[in-house]
């Protein structure tokens, strides 16, 4: 009976989560290599966290729901040992979380090693995170982020940096986006001039769905949140401005002139579109002042990424924070940061055919096993073509020539070596390629000559 | 009371747990990119699971010492509703855990995804693993693994490809090892010649002990374990054999004749050392008659990287294995497979001083910040080079020149260029070697010239 259950089992992994194959691990290595390389070129470099965090380091940065969304680690041990059963037990059994984002480790991490790092600090982190999200579509429990970040300095060539990093990570996979801006204090300002400051939120979280409820639904949902017309009808024609980034602001600036705050934004802004322009970022540049993003920590520039030709959310994005590190113990440290959303990059990337062919590190050349003397007769050979990084492999076992075959078909594999008794007689190597047909014969020690038909 | 609880929040991390700095990543991308290089040219191509297992992949599988050491995930919601309190909580409460080794979800990878892979099936996985292990110099509770398998051939070509695999890496890596080699079926052979066939356990992991404790305090612990004198007498030659490879291995066949198991071992172990020699192997390869390795899992042969130079356990190892893929419902599958210790493998490349100088992508080139006017002025520069892949920053914030000069020297920069309102003027660009003090005048336009200084 045990033996029938163990038999029975059927492997499977938990809900949300991914095994992933030769190729796709190809290609999420393909998009993983190109951030970073574009990450270093700009002078940042990389560091990893752990995968537990204490939940003191976790738990009240994500909100109320994030929070319910941790992974929490049982203690190792016997974890209900001296528990008071008549308390919330989660806090007494778990003390460690899994990492819910890249943003909080980092913060966490500057504050810790504040004594090793030079400031401007500027690492990139590419590592999963999980999150006890409901699965579906395109959200996963367990995903990779590829975060970059400069903490320590408040300059917009900060932002700069990330719109060219932009700009060239997008160039370099091969996906055309438009690259959309705003300014918290902006956002903050609007709260000001329509008579309602405290209200910074519900009309930022209001302003984040112009695009998917209208605005109308979005009146409707500012009248809502206690704000009365007149102010609504304030926030109106910031919500449908037009024209040119250089326009949009100057018509800003006229609406915003009793807001310090939103004047600051403007200014910061303004500077960056210069850079922008100076720099020669070909990728479109767009202030948006209906971007919000939903987290409350940012405090200055806001960014999001939008795929052109592909029906996705956003695949990218960020902004500045001022208090980070001040949960941690280290306030006054201004950053700003983009994250870079890899799986919606992917399949951006597999729904355009974006993938370069060859990714797969596929085999160039297959010997067939003809018997063990003829295995160590080719065995300097494939050496000998390795040695010179050619993807080579040996079949293991003397099986039917036919399985050989097949082998190499399921794998794709271009070139068969058949080299038997014959060819060990005449010290040489037989070589085909299954696509044309060709065959040739080489001697054994030429590879050389043999390299030359591989490719 | 409550901001001064906040600010006194000191940031760590979980004990056994580690941060990997800039220089500790690179370094260690450096092992990893290696060991991948290799493993890609023999034909392996990379696959990943998910940290989160299921349960009951995992449990079981690890001997009970290993199910306690997994580290068990608190199920998401309310993970108490409707528990038995009278019933231990843990099983009701946990339904996924953190992979413990990267062996056991290959093994479930491979029944769960058999229709979709081509045997033999060649993989290789690089991610972290986790245990709740006492932490201590050198062993932590979340460490990378480096696995390489082949499953589905019996072919000794399999070990021969690991063989070669473990010659290339180290060599590739500079660290001199000795590659340890013995038989899972000689060990069973030997229990089976002393007339303990049913104590190979015990006489494995005695054995195992032999370099640490010696040959006495062996011969106490099998006398301990229930062998009668007489059968230690008989195992002792063979724990104290000496000569060539081929030496002991003509001396075990007279002494193993009556085993058939033992037999088939030696017959391998001719069949592996054979294919070693026509395949010119540089490493060391040492038919080592103690070596078992605790796992019990192994079937065939088992291997162990010992480095030369440097005073350290095992740096990588592995063996074939028969069984693996049957508790999930694919028997009759063989396999084999070898592990490298990336943590004590960078050890020993740290101590020996191995690691090539410049892995840490330094910037070749900070433009000092003089102002924004000076700041658009240098960007076409920056971006010209930048696009010949030179890493180049620019200072974010117009500080004291100390400062940035500190920075430069702090992150080990070689170029630092100071671009004032005299060179705008001139359309030139002045950097500055800083360890031979050489400093030059460019166009503004000539990033040739600028890269040709920069080399």
């Amino acid at each position: 009976m045990i033996i029938q259950q163990k038999m029975a089992q059927k492997p499977s992994i938990p809900k949300g989560t991914r095994d992933f194959g030769h190729a796709e691990t190809a290609e999420r290595n393909y998009i993983f290599d190109t951030v970073s390389r574009v990450f270093r070129k700009y002078g940042y470099a990389q560091i990893e966290t752990p995968a537990m965090e204490n939940l003191t380091t976790l738990l009240g940065k994500y909100g109320d729901e994030g929070d319910k969304l941790l992974y929490r680690i049982l203690n190792s041990g016997d974890a209900f040992a001296g528990a008071d059963f008549s308390q919330p037990l989660t806090p007494q059994v778990c003390e460690k979380g899994l990492r819910y984002d890249l943003t909080v480790p980092f913060a966490r991490y500057v504050v810790q090693h504040q004594n090793e790092i030079t400031l401007p600090f500027k690492r990139f982190q590419i590592q999963p995170v999980w999150r006890a999200d409901r699965p579906q579509k395109g959200r996963y429990r367990e995903f990779y982020q590829c975060d970059v970040d400069m903490v320590g300095s408040r300059s917009q060539l900060c932002e700069l940096e990330l719109v060219q990093i932009v700009d060239e990570v997008y160039r370099s996979l091969g996906i055309r986006v438009s690259l959309r801006i705003n300014n918290r204090k902006v956002l903050t300002g609007l709260a000001e001039i329509c008579g309602h400051p405290d209200k910074v939120t519900d009309i930022t979280v209001a302003i984040d769905k112009i695009d998917k409820i209208g605005l109308d639904a979005v009146r409707e949902e500012l009248l809502g949140k206690g704000l009365d017309a007149a102010a609504v009808d304030r926030l109106v024609p910031v919500l449908t401005l037009s024209g040119s980034n250089a326009e949009k602001l100057a018509a800003m600036r006229s609406l915003m002139a009793s807001s310090e705050e939103g004047m600051k934004g403007l200014d910061e802004l303004e500077e960056l579109f210069g850079y922008i322009a100076a720099a020669g970022i070909r990728t479109e540049t767009v202030l948006d002042l209906s971007l919000a993003r939903g987290l409350s920590y940012y405090t200055g520039a806001i960014f999001e990424v939008k795929a052109l030709d592909w029906q996705i959310g956003s695949i990218g994005g960020g902004g500045r924070y001022d208090n980070l590190t001040g949960i941690f113990g280290l306030p006054g440290l201004s950053g700003v940061g983009i994250s870079f959303g890899a799986d919606r990059i992917y399949d951006v990337m597999k729904g355009l055919g974006l993938f370069p062919a060859g990714l797969g590190n596929v085999p160039v050349l297959l010997f067939a096993n003809m018997g063990a003397a003829e295995t160590e007769y080719i065995l300097p050979v494939a050496a000998a073509l390795r040695s010179e990084n050619v993807i080579v492999e040996i079949y293991p076992d003397a099986a039917k020539l036919r399985k050989q075959f097949e082998y190499a078909d399921r794998r794709g594999i271009p070139f068969l070596s058949i080299t038997g008794a014959s060819e060990m007689e005449a010290g040489s190597v037989n070589i085909k390629n299954l696509a044309s047909g060709e065959q040739r014969s080489f001697s054994r020690d030429d590879a050389a000559a043999i390299l030359e038909f591989l490719k």
